[in-house]
């Protein structure tokens, strides 16, 4: 199956959500109204969180549930000083049968395991992480995602970093594992299931990198969902909301390679010159773009029903993992063959955009029509709609 | 003049050091002894710490001078997920004549600056930068590096982090500024100066990258001093140990350039086809090496005393700031006109490199004559052999 996972050699870690501790908070905090200030900020977070340290001498100890609290940390802490930490994230969802479900988690695990390796921190069984997500969100989804809620979500960050205190450059020998939940707009991209997808989207444009900001490299980190690969380009974003863009779209190489967005993967829909329609999207081969788990799930959905043979009304499609350059979109624009493009990723669902900026030529894609097919399909399977293996129901 | 760093500009930003606060330890901690396991691991601080909190809103804050504590941060904190940091190095060191010395520290806080505009953090002007640090050794110096340790050093580690919790990805608009000092091992290179300088130096050698892992791009932040370029090398400078070597030879591109070593600069000596000696290292325009101060330093010292026409006894070299590739190391190698090759920065001094092992070629260079002769000069203007205004006392 194309870009699926693999799970990578771990030795036995240790980590066991077995042996959490749980100690519930006597003081609840305010969970903010859906649509308020704080909830657009993204920067309020639920009552309890999961701690979970490790030592070289003495491993993984036992996971905390615990009330939220600050991180205390040296301030000589290798995260501080060297960048050694590794993030995921994932929504939470709440169905319209209520119920509360994550979409492929233990993708997520596994991807943070092999970040955390590539960043030098501690390995662990990802099976072990998945079960302390969901003991999080069993605890406090039904407080932060009421019933009817039926269109709302929360976001879960597990996060990683490293601890020990020492100006060495040095692998660290302690390391922090933790999971908070934050409160997230409401944005379900198919609140109505029924509703005409045919619908003008709102304008969702991008503004193409330039050769002085140059996001990953081969042979560098930019597979990994690490720290080092975010803030060195918020500039670079900043500039793009400036220009009143909403991501960048990031180029490499002389022949201005098209990689991925911001935040998120990025897809192009295009009829070749046979007359073939290509939907495609960047390689993972050289390391360079993040392995999204929503980008894999668009290939394996196309794979499965939008090819020749597929029984849909919309046109077969063959997908088409490969290097698609700014070259070859403005000539397919120009020709009237490029027909769609939209951005995939857990913040933006499946978003088609509506304008790139290439600096110096503006394109315009035709249609959104894939894009919100897909977005409909999988916004289905994470909001209960239909239930399906990707989705996993949190016991509450 | 070669290298010399441009004061970026500036608007005012409001650090000021002339309002700092100043409250001392009641619990004053024990001091590493010279050559004790804590000082060899580097991660014991001393008694004060300064801090500095900035927010969008208000701007920095009166520094304050404190005793030595734990960072508390949000667990959503921008720092801990996206790497917005920058940080500084600088060694104090005690003189012969017992006084204490910080050298060409206004360079460092000037690199500070544009790693922190490179990272998204907020702008400062550098000479209150440059005061605190001088007020903070003041305060630890005379207990943390007594007049009678001669050969002594601490080093200095300013620190810059985004602190503003929220998951979005975005430039962080509260941050904090603060300075440490770790107990550091003693390592004097001119203990005694009068020595003999052409004794053997002792092994130390370099394991140059594989095409797997690149440190640095264009486009990229090679130049700044950000976590976000070292946590995702530490697994190379792992391997490089594991293989019995001190550090990694950093190579770029398919013509396989030598641009710096782990935690350092990299020169090497070779004399060219005409007879002519040249002293190399790699230059600065793409941006992705890092700008160091005694590389600087060894650039502005080899000009002025060591070209045609100095009165050095030393055969005159050509400075030539351009790329150097393995390939041309090999030959010039196997020709027996590479003489010399070294790492310079503040962590290492200057110390000649034995060996290089190009994984499928090893070379040895011939001799360490201009490093230790360089050695010779920066020391003796570091320990106060020499007044200099490139050193600077600390008044205690």
């Amino acid at each position: 199956m194309i870009g699926r996972f693999q799970e990578p050699d771990v030795v036995p870690s240790g980590l066991s959500a077995q042996k959490m501790t749980d100690t519930r908070t006597q003081t609840p905090r305010a969970v903010p109204q859906p649509g308020s200030p704080e909830q657009q900020a993204c920067n309020v977070c639920s009552d309890h969180m999961i701690t979970v340290s490790w030592s070289e001498k003495a491993g993984w100890a036992a996971p905390e549930l615990k009330p939220l609290t600050n991180i205390s940390l040296s301030p000589a802490a290798s995260v501080l000083h060297y960048a050694t930490e590794c993030f995921e994230g994932l929504k939470l969802y709440r169905g319209q049968d209520q119920k509360l479900r994550l979409f492929r988690p233990l993708l997520n695990c596994q991807r943070m395991l092999r970040s955390a390796t590539r960043i030098s921190l501690p390995a662990f069984e990802p099976v072990e992480l998945l079960a302390l997500i969901e003991r999080l969100c069993a605890v406090d989804g039904s407080r932060w995602l009421p019933k009817d809620n039926t269109n709302g979500l929360l976001y879960v960050r597990p996060t990683l970093i490293g601890t020990e205190g020492g100006m060495g450059l040095k692998r660290p020998r302690e390391a922090l594992l933790y999971i908070i939940i934050v409160s997230y707009p409401n944005h379900n991209p198919i609140a109505q299931p029924t509703v005409d997808l045919t619908t003008q989207d709102k304008k969702f444009s991008l503004f193409a990198s330039h050769d002085q900001a140059v996001r990953a490299w081969p042979g560098g980190s930019g597979y990994a969902k690490i720290g080092a690969n975010y803030g060195p380009a918020l500039h670079v974003q900043e500039e793009a909301t400036r220009q009143g863009h909403d991501q960048v779209l990031w180029l490499f190489g002389p022949d201005s390679q098209v990689t991925e967005a911001g935040g998120a993967n990025f897809f192009a829909v295009i009829r070749n010159f046979s007359g073939e329609i290509e939907l495609i999207t960047a390689p993972l081969d050289d390391k360079t773009i993040l392995a999204g788990i929503t980008r894999q799930s668009v290939l394996e959905l196309a794979d499965a029903y939008l090819t020749e043979g597929s029984e849909h009304e919309l046109a077969p499609v063959t997908v088409a993992v490969r290097t698609l350059t700014r070259g070859e979109m403005v000539i397919a624009y120009e020709q009237g063959r490029l027909l769609e493009t939209f951005v995939v990723g857990t913040a933006y669902y499946i978003t088609p955009v509506t304008e790139i900026d290439f600096r110096g030529r503006k394109i315009a894609p035709l249609q959104s029509t894939y894009a919100r097919t897909l977005r409909n399909w999988i916004g289905g399977l994470q909001f209960g709609v239909e239930e399906h293996e990707w989705a996993s129901i949190i016991k509450e």
